[in-house]
């Protein structure tokens, strides 16, 4: 796969970009961006080759759509048609339920092929300026197929986004996707967004090293993507904001009460915990 | 100051003792150690120039206490009486009040000065085998002195601790410094260490990246010394617990109600406070 189309310079789409180029010279990107600076800046850069456009991505064998979920579905809404059938479109939005069940429908009208992708890489900016070659290397990208277990599709994921720099894909449902990612990205963020909200916060400097660092780092996110994310997944994430609400009320209890055993096997439960899934 | 005892070889202790020695090899430090393996490992490394007993005591122009709190004020109702008046004692605990208090008292009944401290460093490790002479590198030191302004007992305190490789100190109350540290650390760990506790985490391979990681970092933590910091800043605890709850409880509610533009304006909250903190 050497011809990619990414719609959407913005961190992810831009850094994709930037990875193929790269990687190696011979991949040719064109990538649509309503911003024209930042289309100009990207080619002279030598980030892409051209405008994606109906011309262009008749010629593209892959396809990357890099929008948050509202506007790619309004670009392959409107693209589906001149997407070839000989290609591979995937999406890279963060939450997969929606963009999916619309993806999957067009592929089987239009004949091309889907998949659902998320990289689980990022940086808490945005935008084109802090996107990066190396945006990917070392870490996973998960696809969401049509089926399952389709190993043809699999193999054609992995030759489209491994150049990019990936260390591995997973494979899951759009539904377990945004069950699991409810947890390890959209909790964080709205737990580090509240936790920087503490009137303390404004007097940390000199008092604070690497548990506030990386506690708040996420509190500076983008409110528009966060909001449209977090509505997308409500289900998953209320699930997940009830669980720690009432593990932080056992804590809280404990410390109330001057209880020693229970803070103590609170605090050893967590510890294993941790243990058990990262140690 | 050259002649230095250090009470307890952990990672605080330990850091101190190799830090002192890789600056200048001039520097003696003497340390007191229950574990004698690593008593004797860190004599064998050039850590440590020999034991801290009533004898090396009587040298030291500066003392470091760097037990947990109730083992700290143990050490020094034992051992206030032989610490040379000429002397400079200070602790590394993660609370202040009660160590400060015993300090004041007992530096004011046998003529040694004394001040509290805590080194902003540290890692979710702890023991000798984990501590590192640059561990301090950049990081800032908190220092509690009996009286606020005393601007020669400060010298001193900046010529015993800096060449460990600290970057500035900060002056503060004990009251002061347990209220912040309560929002700085003491909260990072109980959210991290309640977070880990989702039914999810056990699944998250694979579908996480840098914000799961920061998030559940701390949780990996020591719980008796943990517990121990948190009955003794209960009040302070409490109240940051408390805040985190009521946040989180009014992005529950938005996400709940479906309210998109409330829910936005959380986030954009979140946001700026961490621009106006940390930006």
């Amino acid at each position: 796969m050497k011809t990619i189309g990414i719609v959407g310079l913005g961190l992810i789409g831009g850094s994709f970009a930037r990875a193929y180029k790269a990687a190696d010279e011979t991949f040719v990107v064109y990538a649509a961006e309503q911003d024209q600076s930042t289309l100009q800046f990207a080619r002279l850069l030598g980030a892409i080759d051209g405008e994606l456009n109906r011309e262009t991505l008749g010629k593209c064998d892959g396809v990357l759509v890099c929008l948050h979920t509202e506007l790619s579905c309004q670009w392959l809404e409107a693209n589906a048609p001149f997407i070839p059938a000989s290609a591979l479109a995937m999406d890279c939005c963060g939450t997969k339920r929606r963009i999916c069940e619309l993806g999957f429908r067009l592929a089987r009208q239009y004949g091309f092929e889907y998949a659902g992708g998320h990289p689980m890489a990022g940086t808490h900016r945005w935008g084109f300026k802090n996107s990066r070659a190396d945006m990917f290397r070392g870490a996973s990208f998960v696809v969401v197929p049509r089926v399952y277990d389709d190993v043809t599709l699999l193999e054609r994921v992995r030759s489209f986004v491994m150049p990019a720099g990936f260390q591995r894909l997973a494979v899951t449902t759009a539904e377990n996707h945004d069950r699991l990612i409810a947890f390890t990205s959209q909790l964080a963020h709205v737990v580090s967004n509240a936790y920087v909200k503490s009137p303390t916060a404004r007097e940390h400097h000199g008092f604070s090293a690497g548990s506030y660092r990386d506690l708040t780092r996420v509190a500076w996110l983008n409110p528009t993507m966060w909001t449209d994310l977090f509505l997308e997944n409500r289900d998953h994430l209320l699930f997940e904001i009830d669980q720690i609400l009432g593990e932080l009320r056992q804590y809280r209890d404990a410390i109330a009460a001057g209880d020693e055993k229970r803070l103590w096997r609170l605090l050893e439960e967590g510890r294993r915990r941790k243990e058990e899934v990262d140690g």
